[in-house]
């Protein structure tokens, strides 16, 4: 049986309209033609950390160990910023030290980072403009060959964090923010699902709205604004057969409370 | 000779902007990692169970026997509705039994229909909102592995079909609809080419225009409303370098007439 | 160790909405099973064969030797336009003849030109529509495959060029266009990187403005128009952590000069 061959995921903010993705498949296959590669999204908002950050969390937990991310989402390219590669647990993650993996750093039980500093595993010509082809690509593709972690560079001992809003509690309460509004218009807040009670009793209040908590679009009314457990982890809300966004006129940013069970949903 | 590795098709209306298409490539890439992924299209409008039928039904006669297809247009997820996967005939479909997958079973010479049952070939965890991932993509990659269709579930019998247009006919005349507006702006009907004369004589009426049918978009003269067979075997509309759905500002549902080779294509 | 699989880049201007990309790699796996593609982009602007050719060129040197480009810009589907296969160095690149391999032919050191007439590795039945699926696609995984270039149709010796604009020069400056705005609004102009001096210094005077050169991104104040050596080759104007094409309202084909490093960049 042959054995299995590597793979290798791309979060990047190129979109798919230019050439820029195709230059790092180009570049992967010319290092290491085995590996086999999966698009997590290229349609990152330009310069957008942490909506990378964010989609690499979501997307990283359902491929398999020894899955190696390549993820360019890189306002400093060019400049002195570092970039990283990190193992973390069984996956291994590259890109640079800007935030940008920060959240699949902070929940790995076990950690290791390394300075990309080895040009042995980068393009020979280096841009000043395209880290992900000339750097990122190409050390990914090296790993997936078979090229130890420690040989790309220098261990680092810290990474840059995000800057996400931390949740606020109060008595009876949590307040958190809608932090990613996805393709369907449902709204992503920073409100783990572990707040919510196995009864999923409670609701949420945004705007003048209380939300209530349901198990899945399907209990919703159609039209009816519903708070559910997301499949990424955290709490978001929902519109069955409708977009949450557009109705509501959504913003990232924007404040959403969670009500403890006990409590009423909407004071009045 | 390596054996040919198992392809498997994607069709959803998840977009490419999030993390959604990827969760199901990673799940069946840690299920079956010899499996190779076609992206049908991820486009499919959000809860478009037409489209995704008619775009299923497009594609999937070009790709090779043995395919299998992971399709999720899945309004009702977390509801009762059943989940199916149907051998018809040299390939395999796996997908909410919501009408999704009637075109391409409808045509079949001869199906096999398993309801969804078996949980040994879903994910441990099944959300109420993604059994896209949870279910559809695990399913589709361990048949990729060579389990057994029947193992899945028990047999059905029936599946739900989608609310096509019927066409009408009258003296002289068919009419359909436009059923789907592409990417290019052609208007895709429900008149299957069978109807046109191997001549191709005859015209369509749509609105007060009398639509030449040629043998290809270099027939028509530039700026041109002219109808074609299409590739996916129904006639279509379209302007020569131009988007006839822009032209004609048209719209899903109008009312395309043919026009027999023996009448006068515009009656005056 | 296995031998290497085939490698397939697929360029075309179908977008992703539709099925028509989906019919190309299902043709591709029926005919070469091996075969691995990768999509350069399916975005190119619909029959815009200047922008297929120029990231066709962008992309095409950043993947290995021996990969196949099934290209399919084709506005001229269904008449008498010829269908190339050409050898390239150590490429192959396959299209219509209508300008769309014409800036990776014009650089190659080597190449070899077939026109398609060999209906042997066609489809069996070929629409007047769809020439990329019925033509292109199962010719480039027959050449993936093993069949070589010359068992495709007769040899041919010209090609048709890109009416793309010529440079113009006078004392101290070149005149040249944009001649494709990226997703980023970066504006690339047709002015080769070669032009610029080592030391960069110079600038470009681009409607009242004068431009600075700098190294990258990075080196631009925030906001600030830079123009920088692209990685494709070209200069391209840019804005640091923004669009220029939004800050400049730009448009292809508007007029950009360079001026050489002894004169002033902003005559007054």
């Amino acid at each position: 049986m042959a054995s299995r061959d590597p793979l290798i995921g791309l979060l990047t903010d190129f979109g798919t309209t230019d050439w820029y993705v195709a230059c790092l498949k180009g570049v992967i296959a010319g290092v290491c033609p085995r590996a086999r590669v999966i698009d997590l999204t290229h349609e990152i908002p330009p310069q957008d950390i942490t909506a990378g950050a964010l989609n690499l969390a979501a997307a990283a937990p359902w491929c398999p160990p020894r899955t190696i991310f390549a993820c360019v989402v890189d306002p400093g390219v060019g400049t002195a910023r570092a970039l990283l590669a990190a193992q973390a647990d069984e996956q291994v993650f590259i890109g640079p030290d800007n935030g940008l993996l920060s959240l699949v750093l902070a929940r790995a039980r076990r950690r290791t980072l390394i300075r990309l500093t080895n040009p042995a595993y980068w393009l020979k010509d280096i841009s000043q403009t395209f880290h992900g082809r000339d750097i990122i690509a190409p050390v990914a593709a090296h790993l997936a060959r078979g090229v130890r972690l420690s040989s790309l560079g220098v261990p680092a001992t810290r990474y840059q964090t995000l800057p996400l809003p931390v949740l606020q509690k109060a008595a009876g309460r949590v307040m958190g923010q809608i932090v990613y509004i996805d393709t369907f218009g449902n709204l992503i807040t920073n409100l783990p699902v572990g707040l919510l009670a196995s009864s999923r009793r409670g609701a949420l209040r945004y705007h003048q709205h209380s939300v209530r908590v349901v198990f899945s679009y399907g209990d919703g009314r159609s039209g009816e604004l519903i708070a559910i457990a997301g499949a990424h982890g955290f709490i978001e809300l929902a519109v069955r057969n409708g977009s949450a966004a557009a109705r509501m006129k959504a913003r990232r940013g924007e404040r959403i409370e969670l009500w403890a069970a006990s409590r009423r949903a909407r004071p009045s």
